[in-house]
């Protein structure tokens, strides 16, 4: 077991209606205005941000508005919710939204404690020293973010799709209600399944040391997945599967199977970020390309483990089998698992690779990830 | 899935020699003084307590020690440690040793800052409006005191082993050593052993819904306990075995196995409590003999749930054989199964089910558990 630090002080409010009392989840703080960052209008025309904004008003917190935070979500548009936020003194910040508003709220969260350029914390040029109290109200299961301290956001200008991460980014309260999440498109729930994988099998697959109870805590995770998946896309509103979903989204990424683990790297992400960023490709489909090509190209390394995945997951004896197994899982939910049908071309590899690479120096991955070799593995799923 | 909320702020700091860092920790809330509450005098003997005094002391931290907290732990006790903390306006209470003395020290905690009789928070007489900061390093990995908000304390003089709980008894920090635990006797590990198993098959056996997600993780957390324990039965200072039963003990009772749990209860916790508070029974041994008997009483009430234990822990068909496996673990490991095992003669049983009775009755459970079945139940385990 490798030493570790387990902390993780955010607050999950998980079930039907509980975004009627968000209201007073930001009052026990004693936050008494907030902006509330969204996507798309979709939450204006369905009711959610009514029912948010009536608990806002019941318990005397003001709030300011902001939507159009995009997937891929731009720095630029974290810029303009800062001023918002700076302009009218607010105390918090509330996302209403999937992975991109959430991250998109801690960028915010930290920038508006901060005088320089929010830029400066994915660089590595900051560390966030304050920041204001986020909260969520979650309408996706995939990214984990809203019980975890991590954000990604992409610069259009310098095309880097970077995290930034600060234990002062725990979202204090995340609201986590399944019924607002039957409406997720079946491309999307396919998306956040790729997802969840990948947040989970970039870890075994490059663990060092993997206790035996956080491998099956894992494998727990993917069968959960994958089951409640498969419900899901014949029966969009199985309350029961669109929960369980969603815990299973939670658990991946938020310190649990991190316990005891040693020498894991995010390789997977490492390479979709660059993808993200050059081409806007939905995160869960760069991962569904990059996923089972990575996995081909490392499987030698260790083949106990991909033995493990291989009888765990799919109970095949051979890891090619295994590798194969979950990639037919991919396509039969409709997640793409080649270049085309990701909609990139050939001459997009050595520009992801290049970019990819850049991942690779800021994460310390340069020795193991030269540029070659990230190329090779994304040529693996050029065909 | 039933509505839940979930929130662990608990920070756990695992790993080696870590006890030696518990003066920052302590430091890092402002707190400038505390309570070293512990059990025997074992830990000064074995350089532990010398440890974290040199580690208090560098860091500026005031402090009192009081030992001679007992298994079983005494409400006197705790009445002892409440008037030195007061005497002393001490900031906080650092708990040195097992489940016994993590639960005194959240008791002291309590009754630091309350005027009335600390036994009233156990009775439902009053509620904790707020405690001291608690602080652990435990030497003993069973109950999963460290990493959640109760106490389970003896009023020797009313006979009753009651619980205290609130929001505000989660330990600030607790530190995990698996190191700490290398001398833990083969009885004591045996023990622990049935306390996790018990804490979690309570729940697994009377919960009316269970995701299929909890229930594999607390199959895994059965299945790391009894894969370390046989370890670690011949092979003591074996870390990563150490580290990883610790590990199950403080999943098996933090909030994981509760999540989306329908009507589950506590039920051989119920009955053992009764034999603690009246013949000072270990809480792991008093398990051992009431859990197999337990599972016969109710097996017919869930043959599908019985059925799934039986295949998933032990790989038999038939919930019987699970059952009657189950036990054999728990003779193979050195646990009493029967009364006569526990040193209890079947005179017992009557006062021990009037005990219980009680305890049925404060927990809301006297119209499953009357008296009369309590003694079915502690009568099959009469042999």
């Amino acid at each position: 077991m490798k030493d570790f630090t387990f902390y993780n002080p955010t607050r999950i409010e998980f079930g039907k209606g509980k975004e009627g009392n968000i209201g007073q989840y930001v009052k026990e703080f004693g936050v008494g205005s907030v902006l509330v960052l969204h996507g798309s209008d979709r939450i204006k025309k369905d009711g959610l941000f009514g029912r948010i904004a009536a608990s806002l008003e019941e318990q005397g917190i003001g709030f300011e508005t902001m939507g159009g935070v995009i997937s891929n979500p731009l720095i630029s548009r974290v810029r303009d919710a800062i001023e918002v936020v700076k302009q009218n003194g607010l105390q918090g910040i509330l996302a209403v939204g999937g992975g991109s508003v959430l991250d998109s709220a801690k960028a915010v969260a930290a920038g508006a404690k901060y005088d320089g350029n929010v830029w400066d914390f994915f660089v590595g040029k900051a560390e966030v020293k304050e920041a204001l109290p986020v909260f969520s109200v979650i309408t996706l299961a995939a990214t984990g973010s809203e019980m975890n301290p991590y954000g990604v956001v992409t610069n259009g200008e310098t095309q880097q799709k970077y995290p930034i991460g600060s234990p002062l980014l725990f979202p204090k309260v995340s609201v986590i209600n399944p019924e607002l999440m039957a409406s997720v498109t079946p491309e999307y729930l396919a998306y956040s399944a790729v997802d969840i994988f990948s947040h989970c099998l970039d870890l075994y697959f490059t663990a060092s040391f993997l206790p035996v109870y956080t491998a099956a805590l894992i494998e727990n995770i993917l069968e959960s997945v994958m089951r409640t998946t498969n419900v899901l896309m014949s029966t969009p509103d199985d309350y029961d599967a669109r929960g369980e979903f969603a815990w299973a989204a939670t658990m991946a990424l938020n310190g649990n199977t991190f316990v005891g683990v040693e020498g894991n790297t995010f390789d997977t992400h490492m390479i979709e970020h660059a993808m993200g960023a050059l081409y806007n490709v939905p995160h869960g489909a760069g991962l569904a390309v990059v996923l089972p090509a990575w996995m081909e190209e490392i499987k030698d390394q260790m083949p106990e483990r991909f033995e493990r995945f291989a009888r765990k997951i799919f109970n095949v004896a051979d890891s090619e089998e295994g590798i194969s197994k979950l990639t037919q899982w991919f396509r039969s939910i409709g997640a793409p698992v080649t270049f085309a049908q990701a909609g990139l071309l050939e001459d997009a590899v050595d520009p992801i690779a290049e970019n990819a690479f850049g991942n690779a120096k800021l994460w310390g991955m340069e020795q193991t990830y030269p540029k070659e070799r990230i190329a090779k593995i994304l040529m693996l799923a050029v065909k």
